[in-house]
């Protein structure tokens, strides 16, 4: 059991794991901090956390967890705040959804403390943000990916498994830049092609009239574009060069498709939807530990 | 009431047409043709048809309706077979999902027996295919676009209009060319992006890896990419034209996405997201007629 948990933004994410803490007896006291006062106030409104604290300095002052639970891109703002309070007895923890940024970012700031700092990205979240919707249960029977460097101390990374086991989660380990790779490729380049194919029709003088005809397979494959503009603009510009790379390779797939749809060659064409027919077909949600 | 359907295509389409035609009593005998004697017999034997014709014209022959339910690359060659059968007193319709290589085809090959003719699109079908997964309720409260011409007869195009509804459809109409525009940027392209993220990622050596990490989004997004081959590579090379449009306009938005996010532009990218995410988010499924 922890003594202290020093919350760093109580927002969806940090509230919920608050939220999550608590119900499962894993942690005595949370102080938080958030950058808005109102949020902090309202947090302590809702018993998300039991103690405000005036800055991120004072929420670690004290805590053997902390939590930061901020857009990627405050990252290195909030360890720069936080650094003198970090301590190696300190289970330090991010839940960003890019990690080399992370992980680079807190490099550069903590230097000798880097050892209690275990980079985490827990698959969750909600189309509803902010406080108001946390939720104990946000994190339950999901995944949780950790991304240890030469540099985490053993001790913090089973304290960290332990503890994201014992709030319900599955817990993979890989390193940052294998992380970031995979999510460009199964998560944030399909957010980019959602949030384009959005653009590119109601950018069109008939684009209100098409949408008006589109059907359940549009409704489905076009889910993500309704997705908080903050937070993908973060995960974006945090994962620029992954995403570059999976761009590329995407759009050579797509030349693929339009060459033989523009040749006419029914028989390449089919071979490629056979492809990705097949492979779709034999995927299946999993969240299994590999 | 019609005297006589004559199928032509005893499939998933055609048949569940033929059970939903029979439950709501609009058609006292059905004459089926397939191109595999083997369908026709399954379709028989279900129940699905009355009639096992031998081929695609004596199929026609005493019919008052005519349903062409046949893979849009095979309409041409299927017209052509049955064209001496096709007087004014029948109403011919297909169910094809691109109209204006349809309409060509009918034009080419019908001439002065085009009046009859009245193209259609049913907004519905299913990941399983063939005479076996028939279903009466396949096109209840659907959506069907009906792509009249000039030369459609007014009451053919009224008696195909009440026909739908009398099977629990929502009808609308359109030009060929419309169709074909709106559902190149709402399906056949959504269809692509598809098909090219499943081959991008799974043609990479870390792909199956990556795959494992896929969560609900990735899910939604590319659950069309399971779609059937065959049916999809002639939607693709039957709308070849206005599919070719669509992806150059969803390029230069990705690009558009791409850039921001090339030069750490927050501020564009924000701006790119934020209209995709409320476009979406105002988006409802529907069928009310326009």
């Amino acid at each position: 059991m922890f003594e202290q948990l020093g919350l760093i933004g109580c927002g969806l994410m940090g509230g919920s794991f608050a939220l999550a803490m608590k119900r499962a007896r894993l942690v005595k006291r949370i102080v938080g901090y958030s950058k808005s006062p109102s949020t902090t106030a309202r947090a302590l409104q809702l018993g998300v956390i039991d103690v405000e604290a005036p800055s991120a300095l004072l929420a670690v002052s004290g805590a053997d967890l902390v939590l930061l639970a901020v857009p990627v891109s405050a990252t290195e703002a909030t360890l720069k705040t936080i650094r003198h309070m970090v301590n190696p007895g300190v289970l330090l923890m991010d839940v960003g959804s890019s990690k080399r940024d992370v992980v680079d970012a807190a490099r550069r700031v903590l230097r000798g403390a880097m050892s209690g700092f275990v980079p985490c990205h827990p698959i969750t979240g909600s189309e509803a943000s902010g406080v108001d919707n946390a939720d104990a249960n946000l994190y339950s029977g999901k995944r949780v990916v950790i991304t240890p460097i030469d540099r985490t101390a053993p001790d913090k990374l089973r304290q960290a498994e332990l503890l994201w086991r014992d709030l319900g989660c599955d817990v993979i380990s890989m390193t940052p830049e294998t992380h970031d790779a995979a999510f460009a490729a199964v998560s944030h380049l399909p957010h980019m092609l959602a949030f384009a194919l959005m653009n590119s029709i109601t950018e069109q003088n008939d684009g209100r009239d098409y949408l008006a005809l589109a059907g359940p397979g549009f409704r489905d494959f076009s889910r993500i574009a309704a997705s908080d503009p903050n937070l993908w603009r973060d995960v974006l510009l945090s994962n620029r060069e992954e995403i570059a790379r999976q761009s590329e390779l995407f759009e050579r797939s797509m030349a693929q498709l339009r060459r033989a749809i523009g040749d006419g060659d029914g028989e390449e064409l089919k071979r490629l939807i056979n492809n990705a027919s097949h492979a779709r077909a034999n995927w299946r949600l999993t969240r299994d530990t590999r």
